[in-house]
């Protein structure tokens, strides 16, 4: 949230499409889908005809510090009116019949909004209002319909989770912070030596203490321990880790015949601290 | 929505995940999750320590429909008691620090989830509570963290959004409707013969009234014309309706000299009609 966890404040960013909702019921929805756009990386919201009047203090209410977005919004008699300065006007609605136009999912309009903008033409998109959706003058607005890919048995769609999926594709579209990582913030991934000499010392432990003393399983005993381990990709930190666990068992074992000090560098070395 | 539009009733889909509120405070976002749940499909929900205990009638009021989804849900003290069952666990973080574990995008995990679930392992996903989001040891009984691709300088993320996102990328990875379609119900795309027949048509009446008279520029005015009738993906009933528009013009600029009935062939035969 932009005041409250000292975030920068809401900006335009180039190329993001107006959001325009099409004769919208209720300021509370008007302020979750400020949110939403927020969220997603939008900013330009257009309402056209909406139900209760505008501005509405509800609205503001919901927003969660999408301030900025409210206070810049437009309010329009017409869909024509709010759409007469774009170049490509996309429609969100569930089920279009008889009607011939290109049909995208979410996903695909958010791609073509990014490359239409990448070319400079200004791009909006229309969301109906709460109950009935877009009609057949609406749509006869835009050039594509947009299609969500969710399940047909559900329909009813929340108009701000209808803008959150949207604003998300949008925001996605542009995002190339890579799909899988592996958080290692002190530490990188241990290397196959450091978790073979690991793997060294488990096993001569456990030979010590007799856990592998039947001859003829021990081999397979050992691959399995071995691959116990390989699966789990293990920080060089954690290497260190299950080498101090290893050590403290094996001295507490011992520890229960002549009770010593362990060895301050055994005692789980390689924790890591915690913010 | 289940009753309201005809839909049938919300049922479990094999390999759904089970969707996991930890701590949650209010019970209209309960509510909002479920239909954000039915919205993707997603049927399973725990609820770990709800502040305001449950049931909670709010949350039937703000489902939308979404009943069968709350009226199954089911209340655990702990989160390890939620996930008990289970064999692979997602948490919803926003921030991840100090924790080695693999992140994934809320796309990947949403295909994590689908590939598990093939292999027949039981998946559930962590939603932390409203204010706070999941803490160390919440995220410690997962073994996949999932971060969602959205604006950074915002994410102040309502959490029926967050489950909506995921639902709808839960949804989407096991949907195979075309990214792009162009929804021609009742006839089809014209045939660049059906296409040409209209141009040649246009132009002989062009030349008829007079609009072609440069001759030097003729050649340059029809290939525009041309140029921007083959952009527009015109269907057959749109090329008779086009050859419509063209013989009533032509034949309204005859009548202001010699006034005589259009033929009724000649009124705009292809325009669709409406359902």
């Amino acid at each position: 949230m932009t005041g409250r966890d000292g975030g920068a404040p809401l900006v335009p960013i180039p190329g993001s499409p107006v959001v325009i909702l099409v004769r919208p019921q209720l300021a509370d929805n008007i302020g979750s889908v400020a949110r939403a756009m927020g969220n997603g990386g939008l900013f330009h919201l257009r309402l056209v005809a909406p139900r209760d009047g505008w501005p509405q203090e509800r609205a503001w209410r919901m927003a969660s510090g999408a301030d900025r977005i409210l206070e810049g919004a437009t309010v329009h008699d017409t869909v024509a009116d709010a759409v007469a300065d774009l170049q490509r006007v996309f429609a969100t609605c569930p089920r279009p019949r008889h009607i011939v136009k290109p049909v995208l999912t979410a996903r695909a309009a958010a791609q073509d909004v990014r490359v239409a903008a990448a070319t400079g033409l200004r791009c909006g998109i229309l969301f109906g209002p709460e109950r009935a959706g877009l009609d057949n003058d609406d749509m006869a607005e835009a050039d594509t319909l947009v299609r969500y890919s969710l399940n047909p048995e559900f329909m009813s769609l929340n108009l701000a989770q209808a803008v959150m999926v949207m604003a998300y594709e949008w925001w996605t579209a542009g995002d190339d912070t890579p799909a899988r990582e592996f958080v290692t913030h002190e530490t990188e991934i241990a290397t196959k030596g450091s978790l073979d000499g690991f793997l060294d010392h488990l096993v001569a432990e456990l030979d010590a203490c007799g856990f592998l003393r039947n001859l003829a399983k021990r081999p397979g005993m050992v691959r399995s321990i071995r691959h116990l381990f390989q699966r789990g990709e293990a920080t060089e930190q954690e290497v260190r880790t299950l080498h101090g666990i290893v050590a403290g068992l094996s001295l507490g074992r011992m520890r229960r015949g002549r009770p010593e000090a362990v060895p301050e560098d055994d005692m789980a070395p390689g924790v890591v601290e915690e913010a």
